[in-house]
């Protein structure tokens, strides 16, 4: 692993990365308060912005001088691999200059119609110094990221891919599994809401813990103290 | 009680009101910010807002069409009441129109030297339709506040004064006896920060509650995640 790697990663081991997105169907959606919410993260203490879009990264890297995951998130008809799918996405975010670019590391088929193992031996003599996470959702995946020259391996996709939407997110069997078989580091991603989440995850031997929604988006925070208002009313157990 | 007042009572009944207030020290001041934030809120679900300033106030309007209470936060010299504090700011939220105004309820003494017993009577007078809510921090203020002729109670203020800072959040026995003793509308507010705690309030009889920091606040939900990394990390039991 090369000095800047090492560098890379010494940076965020044990760190908390916040996750600042907000899609344009989102409330949200204004690179100006993603850039807000990098700042009020590095605030609280983080350690790292998991960002999406060259727009949103410009205006992060104006607030706050923390390690950056970049992601480019874009829809191509008829497949489901949205995470930075192809070498174009891939190629704008290293012409940005991100420290670490995360890909869509799954087994199912890219937009170009290759898949992973594909793709990621031209990126690796492509970008022999860049950091690349892989975007996993199975064990099987992490293994195949891991074999191919990945530099750190994600839980991101577990949940959401149709052969693991069952899972019970964070999947701390998973987890537990990838710090325990592959020595580059895990970086657990997916359903940490609450901070008992995060000391599990890290107790598991994570470098690092990846939060997104539960900080940086409001609407989703809503939904889940609304419902379980309905759930308690519904009940029919108030005293009034 | 007026139609007006039942109409927005009935309105908030059972939900959840989302505080969306970010002052000049914090990350996220910006009434543009504000106003997405009551929106995102809104498509979660939320039944009111709850907000500070005129300028928020009115940016918030502009975004959502939900019952709004109403605060001016104003530090004076020589006085700890800083929410809605002297009746000037209450003359400004009348005038610029708000569902609920809310004010400091405590027994401290305010900036003009006078206690809520004093002010308040004046306002009911001038105020007859208006509906106001007591931030209150004991059960004593509480009984003040009813006697005074507040139309409803919060508990906004436990843990946030002098006398009540060691309580800890949310204050299940103060909001339980609020709401088995009083017959007016209590809100709770103040150190819910889980979805298991919203159950707990609302299995007591609480009318509404108020949620701020745990969905807008992202510096702060950021210190929680943080703080837990760093109690984990330090035990010395993570597996690598």
């Amino acid at each position: 692993m090369t000095d800047n790697k090492d560098k890379i990663f010494n940076q965020i081991k044990n760190k908390l990365i916040v996750s600042c997105q907000a899609l344009p169907d989102e409330p949200l959606h204004s690179s100006f308060i993603m850039g807000k919410m990098a700042y009020a993260a590095y605030l609280g203490g983080a350690g790292g912005i998991r960002a999406n879009s060259i727009e949103d990264i410009r205006e992060i890297k104006k607030n706050v001088k923390l390690p950056i995951i970049g992601i480019i998130k874009k829809v191509y008809e008829g497949s489901e691999v949205f995470i930075t799918p192809t070498e174009n996405e891939v190629e704008s975010l290293y012409n940005e200059g991100v420290d670490i670019i995360a890909t869509d590391a799954t087994k199912r088929i890219r937009p170009d119609g290759t898949t992973i193992s594909e793709m990621f031996p031209r990126l690796r003599e492509k970008y022999p110094d860049q950091i690349f996470m892989a975007d996993c959702s199975t064990y099987e995946e992490a293994k195949e990221a891991y074999e191919l020259g990945f530099d750190c391996l994600g839980t991101t996709l577990c949940g959401y891919t149709e052969y693991t939407k069952d899972r019970k997110l964070p999947d701390l069997e998973l987890i537990g599994r990838l710090t325990k078989d592959f020595d580059i580091p895990v970086i657990a991603e997916g359903g940490i809401w609450a901070p008992e989440d995060i000391k599990k995850v890290f107790s598991l031997g994570v470098h690092a813990a990846v939060v997104g929604s539960a900080i940086t988006r409001p609407m989703e925070i809503t939904k889940r103290f609304v419902n379980a208002i309905v759930e308690v009313v519904d009940s029919g157990t108030c005293v009034k």
